[in-house]
């Protein structure tokens, strides 16, 4: 590969690794709008899957599907005074319409609780009503200041779960259940392994009683918010006066949750797996697991391709996602290509492999080459699709645990920290600390050291006993971390 | 059913009967958002159907699909002077965005050939980036004066497809490419027969060369254009530059397509295939295909559960979309209520069938009930299905075609024709006529009818000698009709 299309290497300039890196994955281009992107074929084909694993799981759990409308009007957003509060800044708004003025102004959503509240008002009259349990795939709104792709855009694609019951501990356990559907499917899909636990209040939803996340460490050591799972008690029912005859013939509010994840979790996928070759996806999520590349001198190709054919056929009727590279370039610069987007496995044959009745297959995930006979070429790249995707997620896990600091008692442990890693090049990663519970000793922390609260664990590796900033007793311990 | 429960005549008022049997069945409900609805649960599930069936058939014919941003500034309307003057009047504008004015306003997008446009000019260079064949699915805005619900509404839920190709033939090949594929998709899926053809300039799509649609009879005789496939030519890629080096080494316009359906196919599911008791959905696409419901008096109940499961279970695993419906209802209650929602078989299973080791079957379609030996229950249901879909077919056929008029030739004859109907309470249904090809014409049929151009069908049953309005030659026949 010629210099100037290698990537900036990670530890140079991860951010501008990332950008290149989604650029020549074709996953992303910048849209003329600001802070949109468009998502190209096989960008959006990520979304696709991801879809896929999670709408089977969210109708497993019982959920069904619905479409609200995506413009709200401006009152509805006064009904929820934290909400309001916590949106307002970022909102875009219509005003004209048809030739005309609007009366009232119209945001374009950042989420739908509001709306949702609205009409599940006119549907729940009675307990037989109850649970309510619907999604939504949408886009969303939010124009915040800095954007950067798939993370943060002013518009992007999202599902936002939307459930109503008859009362806290079902609506409690309704939160932690889809809590439990995002971590089981970015660990076992994405092969993203993520902490789970609740937000400090200052990081709560704008509205929430309680909101509890997952949280995914980069390869740059950097904390992303992958998915969040709040429980709303009833904020939004009295807000928007959503009662019910209950069973004892009274009129109560209902308790509601609300629970999301958007496309930056191609973000996420890019951020846990690339490396200075480009992005690396898990098989169960690539759109291409296997891609199929003839070798050897051009005289040689048809003798090559009797066999070629025949391989990619079998592979594709049993169900592996595979595709040919037959262009005109060199093999090297192929193999470079398709290691830059990512596909698990590369399937290379030659003439002197048709002889020998064999393949070789390359893992995007180690590098490691091996040959396999073309009688069980199946199998063995069955096998290999296992034995990648686990491997991804160890891979990820260890990295993460590796830079999980569990022994940093005080500010100053915490400074001494991060002057020695940024002394030696090496993450600065997450921290484990013990917190007091007030927003002064989280506040300090960030001033100081630019960490944020990620989630607090419900079973941390350790539990602290002092609070890091303040050394008063530690009522819980938290992740800390610099954080997208 | 209570009297109060059931709904108004088709007869007596269809778009009564229409508005209370979409809300009956429970597939949407009005927004408090000018001209928005909800798409409830079983009217998105609907939705997802149909995007799963057609999205195969664009997959299968080489399409991808990406996703583009919503808001598209005004200066792109500008570069295609039809497109601006078509969609103008139909926009809403964001015009505040983060607490400040914007500088340029954005329209949310009624469709997003300029944006593509835009993109496409940056992503096509030579001929080998050819053709780019991608397709969206997402959600646009028309801020039209009279809305109904699926039909037109403020805000819908469709795809469109978007292409560019080096030459005129190719591009025109795809446009009736696609054509075809709604019309297959129409016919074999929805049971909604179609006809294909062009369309007038004066109904053309704001900067097409060429608009196909496929336009379905709706049970008030009234046509729906259900699906449009447009030749752009080289209108978009000159407006927004999308050039490509050719193999002859010449700089070119490519020529571009687009194709959409969208969410009113709903709408006309409900309006062809509908009755009295409510909707009536083809099997292929209802979410339930099958409703057990268990009768007989409730001390026997118990007997009839221990084969009620086992059916149940049977039908799943054989592959069939099956419910049970086990309410503290009356079987009549229920039986009127599952017609209401248009599942196409009803099973029942009383004590008598358990002793006689079968279950009735009653069809939605025709009213027929039948009984079934609950040994090959599996095969009979699966027959019923396939009988079922195929009989919606013909039925909405034969209607259609009862209702389409062959041998009107003149003005005169038409108001005789629209006099006698009248009159007698048939439906006016559709006319073939002959025309001139001038515009005045077609817009006196429209004056003096309140018919208008459907399309020109390729092959017409009859071909028409004289204009219907002029009597001067016809230099087409098409289908006129009065239209959603």
């Amino acid at each position: 590969m010629a210099e100037d299309l290698k990537l900036t290497p990670q530890s140079n300039d991860f951010s501008a690794w990332y950008l290149e890196a989604i650029q020549r994955a074709g996953l992303m281009d910048y849209a003329p709008v600001r802070g949109c992107i468009v998502f190209k074929p096989d960008g959006y084909e990520l979304w696709e899957r991801i879809q896929a694993g999670l709408d089977s799981r969210f109708k497993a759990t019982g959920h069904r599907n619905a479409y609200f409308p995506m413009l709200i009007p401006e009152s509805f957003f006064q009904k929820e005074k934290e909400h309001i509060e916590g949106f307002n800044p970022e909102l875009p708004w219509v005003t004209e319409a048809g030739g005309e003025k609007l009366e009232e102004r119209l945001a374009l959503r950042p989420t739908s609780e509001t709306m949702i509240g609205y009409m599940y008002s006119k549907w729940i009259q009675s307990y037989r009503d109850l649970p309510l349990l619907l999604n939504q795939w949408s886009n969303v709104f939010r124009w915040e200041k800095r954007t950067m792709p798939f993370l943060r855009t002013s518009e992007f694609l999202w599902q936002e779960g939307h459930t109503a019951h008859a009362d806290e501990p079902e609506a409690r356990e309704e939160t932690m259940r889809m809590l439990d559907v995002y971590a089981d499917f970015a660990e076992n899909e994405m092969a993203v392994p993520v902490w789970r636990g609740q937000k400090t209040p200052s990081e709560r939803f704008a509205g929430a009683v309680d909101t509890y996340s997952i949280e995914a460490m980069m390869k740059d050591g950097k904390a992303l918010q992958a998915g969040t799972s709040h429980f709303l008690g009833q904020n939004f029912a009295k807000g928007f006066d959503i009662k019910f005859l209950d069973r004892d013939n009274q009129l109560k509010y209902v308790h509601t949750t609300s629970w999301g994840v958007s496309t930056r979790l191609i973000g996420a996928l890019v951020m846990v797996h690339g490396d200075d070759k480009g992005i690396a996806l898990p098989p169960k999520l690539a759109p291409i697991q296997v891609v199929m590349i003839p070798i050897g001198p051009p005289k040689l190709r048809e003798k090559v391709m009797e066999k070629f054919g025949p391989v990619y056929d079998a592979l594709k009727s049993a169900g592996v996602r595979v595709a040919t590279d037959l262009r005109d370039e060199t093999p090297g610069w192929k193999f470079n290509d398709w290691e830059m987007r990512g596909v698990p496995i590369r399937l290379e044959l030659g003439p002197r492999d048709v002889e020998n009745n064999q393949c070789v297959l390359a893992r995007r995930d180690t590098g490691d080459k091996t040959t396999a006979s073309l009688e069980n070429v199946i199998s063995r790249v069955k096998m290999l699709i296992d034995e990648i995707q686990i491997n991804m997620y160890k891979k990820a896990l260890a990295f993460r645990n590796g830079n999980c600091h569990l022994g940093i008692e005080t500010m100053d442990d915490l400074q001494a920290h991060i002057a020695k890693t940024d002394a030696s090049g090496e993450l600065v990663g997450w921290v484990l600390a013990g917190w007091c519970g007030h927003p002064i000793c989280e506040a300090r922390i960030k001033e100081e050291t630019k960490f944020t609260s990620r989630n607090i664990p419900a079973e941390p590796p350790v539990r602290k006993e002092k609070c890091i900033a303040c050394d008063k007793e530690a009522t819980h311990t938290f992740w800390i971390a610099r954080a997208y």
